[in-house]
């Protein structure tokens, strides 16, 4: 069940909301699911922080260049009205405005003549990992954030622009871009550390006692790894870029710190493929013990009938009827034949313990 | 059967219409089985749109230089003379004119003195399947494309045109060409969810019960992904040139859109690689059931033999002749010999319940 | 027996030929097997072709210098004294001579100071897969070109040479260069036909019914593959240099034509890969059915043993020799027994039924 | 047990000490179960060397800037103010202070204004596999490392410069720097040593006797070459910019001694990758022989069946009751029978022996 | 016996002559193990050869600087003295020497000041595969070798410079130290020709008779072909450095021999991958050639089960003590017995034989 809504986030969605083939570039058409949009605006210097929930868009013009830094925080993309003014408002390419709506884009950075456009994926494992497409675009006094849903892997950038530790009010929008795409990334970890436990549960459990369901928990595992994969790998791409290469909108200053965000992920794909390497592994353990099994099942198959097949000839024998068999007339035939089996067996027992078959 | 058709295409075809080893370059020999070409023409400017079905090739002079585009949409290439007059209209090189004919090319930019030729491939899965080539020639006023078949993807492009809508006729044959070359691209998300949905639906069943037959539904799978992946990783190659080279006949404000149109690329090819990933973790599902099934039916074999084989001997025991076996006096000898029997089951049953092989 | 000669064309003869490890470089060493060389001379301008069989290199001075291009076409490498002549008139440098005779290069191009040596690879597949070594020196006025048997894949050159058809005459000894190389190319398309029929025969064999000979046919193409790919691939490095490279003796107009020459090669190597891929695909079809083949084995021996030992339990039961056994007496107890037999078995057909064993 | 210690390496402690996703960016969070900080100081030039173990880090001012290198050699990360303040005395970026604390950075070099900070991971195969971060900063006359445990890595290093041999105590802080790194990649060899001698003795022992617990040590082996290799792959990176790229605190001259370092991880890295395809080489000789296992038991399984199951069959065909069966009545009735089952048990065994299945 | 002694070549040796991790750089250690050094002085202009064994190494300097090349040819590292005066003669960096001593580098080229470095690997498969550094140093007017053992691959180059054949005596060291680096890089040729055959030997062994042994044999010549990929693949890059970088000592002239030797190493490296897909491949036979095997070993168990268990169980009834059996008072009771036995026996092999088991 829970499966079910895992696979169809990886595998349908992609194409559910997808604007028509064919349809114009920049069409824009919304996904009916989505939440309604939700604006919060942040503004702030040195000295202060202002804080307002917006219903209008235009109440942002207020804001914008009075403030060294204004941070519009859009959380929902189901109202198209709203998406489009704000499209206007900051001057937004639509190309881009389409890639904030279909949210399945890969991590990306693009840079347009008077913003830049980031796209980063924030991922959650809670029954099952799920990714949400995170959109920023960087102005010279501005930072327009869109998430899909209303999360909470922001609130830590609030809190340090609220209380103004280090650098958070001091620096430029840069610096904010900055801290928002870090604390994306900072989420990757815990989802890590649970697969990380989850890898060493499922191995332990292997080995002690292998069985068929172990075999979809290592497919569904590697199933989540696959999709963390598709969302860190561009991920690096991105933050090399944004370390890397000149951006005008990014101060030079700021590039130590974005160069630290590039490290994170490298961290984190480190660790990726690291657990995809141990799934592997893990997939062997599986499959080996699986092999075991079946060679342990044809041993006792083998044993049984070693044990059984010898004196049961030998009843056989002496059940024949010939009219001529002294032993038949022995007065310890029965008891003779008894021993003769049980030799026999002891024989086969000795046989397979040689072997090392009986364990 | 449709199994064959479908291998056919991607086995047979690309040398059955190949020009003889060894013959002169440039060498066009139709496919005889290729329907008939039909010609349209598209004229458009900014406020008015001409459209007009041509029978000779010579009225598209007409149009020619009177027009910002003109777009010559030509579809079937079963005539050799009206593929070589529209060469001679249009001044194609021989060689952009073989590769228009031999329809097995992989997707490519070529850039000729006065034009820049496309190849691209459009796909289809309908009941398997299928790619098409379709050539683009753009040139300082025109454009020049080439279908093997009547194909509907090209239908939402004639539309915008008509409507007029965004940027559609205010803009060159290169934003023609963009649109053209994004339809085709567009074309790739449908079958790429096609498969999706089957790896979902196949996932489901092999898990629930493996079967024979879905390993060749497996196998289907990952053949028409690798004949999908000969499509778009070249595709990639092709849009990456469009939009990062310098070619003079795109105009830089081009670049965005075409960036997009890589973006599409990257994208479906992500999806692809995913999928293939997948459908390899579904063998492995697959051949894992397969294992496990012999597993269990040797568990079953053992199973009986261990439940017969004792009473069996037991019977045995007491068939034999002997003249002295006190037991056979008994009067509760018989019954005794089946307790016997129904013991050394019950023991045999709680050993394999033991090692948990009674399921 | 074919397949001896097969394998003895791809892992001994790269060694038999080679002088000696430690010689000195550029030293000489025929294989005495080669059959003779026998040289023909083709020198043309735009008017006229001449054509001639040639005992003595002497008389090649006749024809150099005199027309716009020579071409001395020489098939068979067996005689030493007449390649020294060769090298010595055209001016070869000593390592080029030696690689002309060690047919075993790996296809390249090597520019010296007055020539610019190629080297390509032809193959054939009749009985089985073999290649051969083709030796290209493209001189200002001259070609010449070595081959190790005499074949008919230069045929169609001379052919359009002698007709004069299209640039064949008038363009200079490069284009000539440009029709050997492709001329070679395309003989790689039949061979690879032939591969993807063969491919797709197996595939429905093995379907249908595998077995083990399946196996070693499967081993065999892919064999093959690898061969062709050994000669393949290092042939878009070759290709790719002689269209990109400023290579002086080639003309600029001359590379459209060398593009298209990496174009097909290009292709050559997606199909070649598509089709290894697709053995790939064979092997685990054929492993797979052997699994199922194993099963299927076991099942039957699981129904055999299922079906025989209850009622061989019930008749050595009713073999016993104990003094009351009230069922011996009974008038119906023969039939009784028969009856359960029977009984059991029914029980455990429609077991095995119930779990999808009995097809 | 040492397995899970080994694990929980491994997986677990990435995380346990990072600070909490989120948090300001060069936030210091200790990891409580660290050692505390002994600080050493080992300050020298050509004539002298002045070692001191330190409590207050002010007391360091006494040697910066009056002697060419002074070398502050910390183990143990535990307490907060003593490594902060190292922070404000060296004037290092607090992200690199914050990647000092944090232990799990990948081996790097990153270039501040007025130090260079490296990262390597000393490794150590004792009863397991476990790796530890040493941080180094190189500053124009100082050398600040941090080691996670006292250990006895450097002991070589600080007897060179005790001893004076060599450039040891000639050369400026880069030499010491690069005397520090080579010291730690030392280190790998003896790693891999015993990884070499461990694959040699299972290899052996596999062979002579596979069994199931083989496959843990193998998988166990594999596990502990992915960490190893995650530790020397980054290293590769991070000697190679130290060796090429112009880094101003590291004088031209040292350059040579750091290709030398470079050489060796090239060397570790070669002998690693050579190390894990032998694992895999193993594996496959282990699940070969599990393979061979089974195919031994059923061959067992097959003759024990053959053999008896024809005497079973005499025994019970002389067992019939019929009234006239002529055998019953010979006088050599009996032994004829018996006679009749040895040869069939002959015949069979002969027929497996031509099998070759009669080992 | 003789395998270990190859492994431990393989395994152990890379460590037990290496100087104690954490040792000074350039500290040199001898094998005690290795042969005592002896030096050959081979002095030669375009006119006269000197050669001359030697034992003081001073007595070097009267061929230095008097002949335009001297070649000192070391054979055995066994004595720590002479190979540090030849250092100090020669001038040798302390790094290169401590790599002459530690025998176990990848091949590479290092340029110092006044000589150039250049590391290989000669091979040698007798009894097994062994593989020996050979250290070279190319200075102004010298060339310095050293060799682990006595070994005859220098012969051929001795005697063509004895000869003065081709430019062996009118070139510089430079083509000295390239006959050297061609003599050693031909001596890979017959151990690659000796890997051919016997992957041929085994496969056709493999083919007709699969057993245990052939997986030993595979995995060794893996392991073999694993070692010389080790050797060749650094040679790869050592010769193209030499061929295509400016290397000051190398005069230009000589490149298009380096480039032959490169080409040689390209085709050994395209031989030996050649070889290792193959023996995969082998590996894949030989496996599926077990599985064949298994599969008919449990065919042959079920025929055998198959025959036999119906006529017991016919036995088994007319065996039954029944009072009223009609069958058993039949004059022809015992042979309608039998022929039911056989009727039963005929039916089961038809129908095996219907199914193909039969064979």
């Amino acid at each position: 069940m829970s499966r079910k809504t895992n696979k169809s986030r990886i595998h349908t969605s992609p194409f559910s909301r997808r604007s028509l083939p064919g349809s114009a570039p920049g069409t824009l058409i919304v996904d009916p699911g989505s939440p309604k949009p939700s604006i919060r605006v942040m503004a702030y210097d040195q000295n202060k922080v202002v804080e307002k929930d917006i219903n209008d868009v235009q109440a942002i013009k207020e804001y914008l260049g009075k403030w060294p830094v204004t941070w519009v925080r859009v959380c929902g993309l189901g109202d198209l009205s709203v998406i489009t003014k704000l499209g206007e408002l900051f001057n937004i390419h639509r190309l881009a405005l389409e890639d904030v709506i279909n949210v399945h884009q890969r991590p990306k950075v693009e840079q347009y003549k008077n913003h830049c456009y980031i796209v980063v994926r924030a991922v959650r494992l809670q029954e099952e990992f799920a990714s949400e497409q995170v959109s920023i675009f960087l102005g010279k006094n501005f930072v327009l954030s869109f998430q899909e849903q209303p999360g909470r892997y922001f609130d830590p950038v609030v809190d340090r622009v609220r209380e103004g530790k280090g650098r958070s009010r001091t620096a430029g929008p840069d610096h904010l871009t900055y801290a928002l795409v870090d604390a994306v990334i900072d989420g990757y970890f815990p989802v890590l550390e649970r697969y990380g436990e989850a890898l060493e549960t499922l191995e332990d459990a292997i080995i002690s006692q292998p069985s068929g369901r172990f075999f979809e928990q290592i497919h569904e595992m590697r199933h989540g790894l696959l999709a963390l994969r598709r969302a860190a790998w561009p991920l690096r791409e991105t933050t090399n870029i944004l370390y890397r290469e000149p951006i005008p909108l990014i101060d030079a200053e700021e590039r130590v710190y974005l160069r630290d965000c590039y490290d994170h992920v490298v961290q984190i794909i480190d660790l990726l493929e690291n657990y995809r390497d141990e799934s592997s592994g893990l997939m062997e353990v599986y499959l080996s013990s699986i092999s075991n099994r079946t060679n342990e099942v044809v041993k006792v198959l083998t044993i049984i009938s070693a044990i059984f097949l010898p004196p049961t000839l030998i009843a056989g024998i002496y059940g024949m009827n010939f009219a001529h068999m002294p032993e038949l007339k022995w007065l310890i035939g029965y008891p003779f034949s008894i021993v003769l089996m049980i030799m026999f067996t002891v024989v086969m027992v000795y046989y397979f313990k040689a072997k090392g078959w009986w364990s």
